[in-house]
């Protein structure tokens, strides 16, 4: 009944944050903002009921700490943000955090006792949508951002800077300022963050969890031009045109064989195109388009994937320039490097699925996540998958509880190990 | 001698039609505007001045007569328009009318008496970008339009009705709305329209002019969608994506692959998609597209090709939804059937051009011209192209009179052939 009354628990923590940040249809929590704010606050009335230690450090991130035998070593850590984009669904990154809670609660009340602390970690301001910056509140808790961050940064709803949101929530911008950190990654014995899956993959295989391979690293240029000629669309010959469209749509042609040869040997990639369109001031049915703007977005766990991709990218754009008199021109790449999950965390976690019974499968991460921060730093991390129906970032987002029990279990039954 | 004072008479005329019409960068001629007035008050001066006959119809199409031995045969007509787009050209459309009374002017002082008149026609309104209604002024000669489209066309610029615009240059929108005609197809023994080339063909060839073969006909979708389904960039693997701009982009690899084979296999064929976007308030770097709107235009000479081409883009849509999921609908075809310039009256030019020592090539006109309504009428018609840099519909377009010389010397040596 222990496990039956953390899941209960959970449901209740994920109703009540539901309704603290309701904003029809769906959700919504920014960065440093009221949602976010909410979300915090259920956190850690939780966390005192179940009995755990709780500190909040001076940006806000919320540490919730279930006592190990061995107070001086390395804690485990579990979490995941609780912040939101506008209109999005309940589950995405609070999911983590509330199974941190639950497993607590769970140990608390059955045991076992821990060899070291279990730290269940609320990160700040996550959602790239509010503040553009990747993974803001878990770089500024190990120290790595800016300094300038805070007066720099803006909120894209309200305009205003970083450092006044902080403020108005009641947290230290020069703690950012000042290159401070409140985690330091040598004293993560691991890192484990559960997350709702932002893809189709476990409702179609029919499986409630998934133990993650790696992060997928990308190559993204978010404003890519072809440049051509424009020109009468009736009067020139097929020799005499600098079609940008054509030229563009042969590039993408490219990338999707390229896509399909690396799938059937087995490689890891996805890629899109997300944006792609002519200037609708100049534009027309009748003229040769003769600029297409677009963007990439290229991601893999394998970083040779990645540089085979930058260099066919390459290729193309000298092929495309001589067969077509059309220049294409990347802008400058935003790359990062994959982040493979530790292995001795895979293979714990795997152990835990198999003795939960609990069925899994393994995937890579296409997005990024906070567990991308940690990896980066050397700290061992691992991610669990939760199945969700209808993607993430949207109100339709969907997680059964069941789901998340099951994935429960196979973290129970792990702990002891990650923690060993 | 004769010849040099003709071609000084279109110099001088292209120069009052440059400064009555002047608007930089450009000249601009609006369809029953001022620039139009101004250009058909020179073309009658240089007629009155020249001693021919002439007449305005109540739409405004002027006739300018040199008599011919027997008045009663239908007369050869040669023409084009007056009208321009804004900022465009002083040669597109004008050069058609200027040489035709250049013509007339040389007859006049030497000879010969043609066995029939020669009628120069000044036509209205054939650009579209002033009304939405394609070669507005000859079908409306010809009583062609519909009786409300004086009423329900309204000119771009100014939002005001054709026939506000008409009797404001003092014309009878009464003669549209009552279906009159002022031509009649079976009293034109003969339709010529000079025009300078649009393309770059003549310019790359090295040749002052062109027999036009036959003017393209088109397929044309001015709004096709492509809808499949927005997803996040990094978490959908290839087999769950609903990608439309990849969708797009292998239909456009498709029809670019049926050009060439057209092509390879001597069949003519233009194929342009000149709009091309994914929504700005939907798309993003990171976003799997989800929807694509986009223009086809496809042209030809042959039927047959156009035929092809409308079967494939069935096909192709039909491979698309099974592939990908992505639905693509091409919504209403504007379909214009291609028009054949007349055998007898290219072989004429063609004589002609060997005669005067002029050498010419043999081209399609991508482009729609006012020929295109006398030949729908089954009106024998013929084009002949002069060479032209920088296209048209810009205001670098720029005709060397030495070439408006050499195709006028290829119609002076064929007009006795023409006319018998």
């Amino acid at each position: 009944m222990q496990a039956d009354s953390a899941v209960r628990m959970a449901e209740l923590m994920f109703a009540a944050l539901r309704e603290a940040s309701l904003d029809p249809p769906g959700v919504s929590r920014a960065s440093y903002g009221p949602g976010e704010r909410a979300a915090h606050a259920i956190a850690r009335a939780a966390a005192e009921e179940i009995g755990l230690e709780v500190e909040t450090d001076p940006i806000g991130t919320l540490s919730m700490t279930l006592p190990g035998m061995n107070r001086e070593l390395p804690p485990v850590v579990i979490g995941s943000h609780l912040d939101a984009v506008p209109h999005g669904g309940n589950y995405d990154g609070a999911a983590g955090v509330v199974m941190g809670l639950a497993l607590a609660a769970r140990l608390r009340r059955a045991g076992p006792v821990l060899p070291r602390d279990l730290v269940i970690l609320g990160i700040r301001a996550e959602e790239m949508c509010w503040f553009p910056m990747p993974y803001l509140g878990s770089r500024a808790a190990f120290g790595l951002l800016p300094p300038d961050a805070p007066d720099t940064l803006r909120r894209t709803d309200s305009g205003r800077t970083l450092a006044e949101h902080m403020a108005e929530e009641g947290f230290d911008p020069d703690f950012i300022r000042q290159g401070r950190a409140s985690l330091d990654p040598r004293f993560v014995h691991a890192f484990i963050e559960p997350h709702i899956e932002q893809g189709p993959a476990l409702v179609e295989a029919g499986l409630p969890a998934a133990i993650v391979t790696g992060i997928r690293g990308s190559l993204r240029y978010r404003a890519c031009k072809a440049t051509g000629a424009w020109a009468h669309a009736g009067a020139v010959p097929r020799q005499g045109r600098r079609d940008a469209v054509l030229a563009v749509a042969s590039l993408a042609h490219a990338l999707e064989e390229f896509w399909r040869v690396a799938e059937s040997g087995g490689r890891d990639l996805v890629l899109t195109m997300g944006e792609f369109w002519t200037d609708p001031a100049m534009h027309g049915p009748t003229r040769i388009p003769g600029q297409v703007t677009f963007s990439l977005d290229i991601r893999s766990e394998d970083p040779a994937v990645l540089q085979a991709a930058e260099a066919l990218l390459r290729d193309q754009a000298a092929r495309i320039e001589a067969e077509r008199g059309v220049t294409i021109d990347y802008g400058p790449p935003l790359p990062v490097p994959p982040a493979p999950m530790d292995a001795r965390l895979r293979a714990a976690l795997a152990r835990g699925a198999e003795a939960a019974g609990v069925p899994v499968m393994a995937m890579a991460s296409g997005a990024g996540h906070d567990c991308l921060t940690f990896a980066g730093l050397g700290v061992p991390g691992a991610m669990l998958f939760i199945r969700n129906e209808h993607g993430s970032h949207n109100p339709e987002e969907a997680m059964a509880m069941a789901d998340f029990a099951a994935a429960l279990e196979v973290l129970a039954a792990a702990i002891g190990e990650i923690a060993a």
